[in-house]
């Protein structure tokens, strides 16, 4: 239990992996500081943080302010770097708010750390969105970075000066590249937090769930609590200091993904649509990464099988719909 | 003469390319309006636009300010991107300002020209800097990217702002990577721009030339002359929309380019230092590209021989010291 009594801050930590990762790590007995700026629509809720609510503190503030940040930071064993703007289609319709988020507010949080907390631990929340339209399959870190949208851009960028950091000032940071992430507490109300989100809200409202051009793209999944243990994994093991690794998962068919939650809801249907202009310009195709490198570092291999990761996750939200439909 | 009676916007237009630009474009009878936010030590001089006093408009404003540049990119044929922070030291110390200059502004530029006037042609001055330590020579545009420094990692971001909103909004933009350019109208005061106006400044004052690690690394030079003529030839050629290029040109060693400076200066001395700790880090050794990309779409080939475009250079600096090394 590496992390019992430890000095955790989570950015971003009432969204969805931040969340799930504050309730884990509460459970092995570390002092977690959740820290979030309620971006409106971004997918922090303060109810993804009810059952650790007496346990863990939670700070309203932006990773942007560099002054409330450097305060916080100080005194912190591990940060999980959480906080990012995730919709390919916001960074397009809005690239200086992305960029304020996963650009500058990265760099903003490593200066304070450099300044404030040289010897923390910084595991950085990356992701896979920055290859492109893949060369090869499964995509591996050696994969050329031809970023398809402004997202893509930023996330790059934000992760490279976690890279720099540790090569030219020490600081011991790891990224990990997600792919697609589920579970609960994800976002549902909107599309931000990606398809799955919005295929679970649709079925849970036994709406129609629209596929562009036939949904026969397969993309690799990974449930929410491999991805934290991934973070923890990663945080405990300094051969992972300074690089970064691809997470992956089981692959499946967008338009099986879809049928799973419906035969989970029962209810809800399936149809399947032209591509939007706007969203095929920026469309990758079937897309599954290897994460071969994490694996062989760490030993670790994601457990949940998608399926029934799908079923569970339908589950919770059967239970908590209301938090996370109504206004917020 | 593509560019009479065209409106051309330079930013950074003050500067060392972009006033050199100014003065061969008001030549050819180009409507030529220079934007410079006349950052202190960063190379806007108004000096440099002496000869075009009369005929370009001088507009001080800021890049990163979307009202003001929105209304002066309208109605423009081409613009010149050349407002940037250039130094690898800086972006070390003010990330946050290197950030803001080599990245926001660039996003600020571009939503101006997509919202404003989506059809003036675009050449982005890009640099050779992230490619980072070379895995072979001479460098071409397949090679990974790995930037050494935070000014490396932003002006990559920058770039690809620019090959994107070719390729999603269809704006025409080119992206030129450039290696170290010299010539009259270099910021010679700091070593903000380069190691060559450093070694003019020294060679002017008599000074010592202190070479990192003996000056062996070899580098690549061009003419301001024949990177202006680039600039003009890629907006010209629509071939070269949406697209990237280095220019590179002839190699020598920093111990040689200072000893040519000397001996034009009939003054100042080399000495060979160990390299201090924080340049070794962001240090990039011999580098040398290819400009055969380009070269192929375009016919570019540089014309200014070295030794000859030095000798040149230190005249203009012998003739106009004053108005580069006194308090701007």
């Amino acid at each position: 239990m590496s992390f019992a009594n430890k000095q955790v801050l989570i950015t971003g930590g009432a969204g969805f992996i931040g969340s799930n990762m504050a309730i884990r790590l509460a459970a092995q007995g570390a002092h977690v500081t959740v820290m979030d700026s309620m971006l409106p629509g971004y997918g922090g809720n303060v109810f993804n943080l009810e059952p650790v609510r007496d346990t863990v503190s939670i700070n309203f503030s932006d990773m942007r302010d560099p002054y409330s940040l450097s305060y916080i930071v100080q005194g912190k064993d591990y940060i999980f770097n959480l906080a990012g703007q995730v919709s390919h289609q916001d960074s397009m319709s809005d690239p200086l708010m992305d960029m304020e988020i996963n650009v500058k507010a990265q760099l903003v949080l490593l200066e304070a750390c450099r300044k404030n907390n040289p010897a923390a631990v910084i595991v950085y929340a990356s992701t896979r969105q920055f290859y492109g339209i893949p060369e090869y399959l499964p995509v591996d870190e050696r994969h050329p970075i031809n970023p398809p949208d402004v997202n893509g851009i930023n996330k790059f960028a934000g992760e490279q000066y976690h890279t720099l950091y540790h090569r030219v000032h020490g600081l011991k940071t790891v990224s990990l590249r997600l792919t697609n992430t589920y579970g609960p507490r994800l976002l549902i109300k909107n599309a931000r937090q990606g398809f799955i989100g919005w295929f679970i809200n649709r079925a849970i409202s036994g709406e129609v769930i629209q596929l562009f051009g036939g949904g026969e793209q397969l993309r690799d999944f990974n449930h929410v609590d491999d991805v934290v243990e991934a973070f923890l994994l990663a945080a405990e093991t300094p051969a992972c200091y300074g690089d970064y690794f691809n997470l992956s998962g089981d692959k499946e068919s967008l338009y099986n993904v879809a049928h799973a939650l419906i035969s989970a809801a029962g209810k809800g249907v399936v149809e399947r649509i032209p591509f939007p202009e706007e969203r095929k310009k920026i469309d990758i195709g079937s897309f599954w990464g290897s994460s071969q490198k994490f694996s062989d570092v760490t030993g670790w291999h994601p457990k949940i099988d998608l399926k029934a990761g799908l079923e569970s996750t339908y589950e919770f939200y059967a239970r908590n719909h209301g938090k996370y439909l109504e206004e917020m």
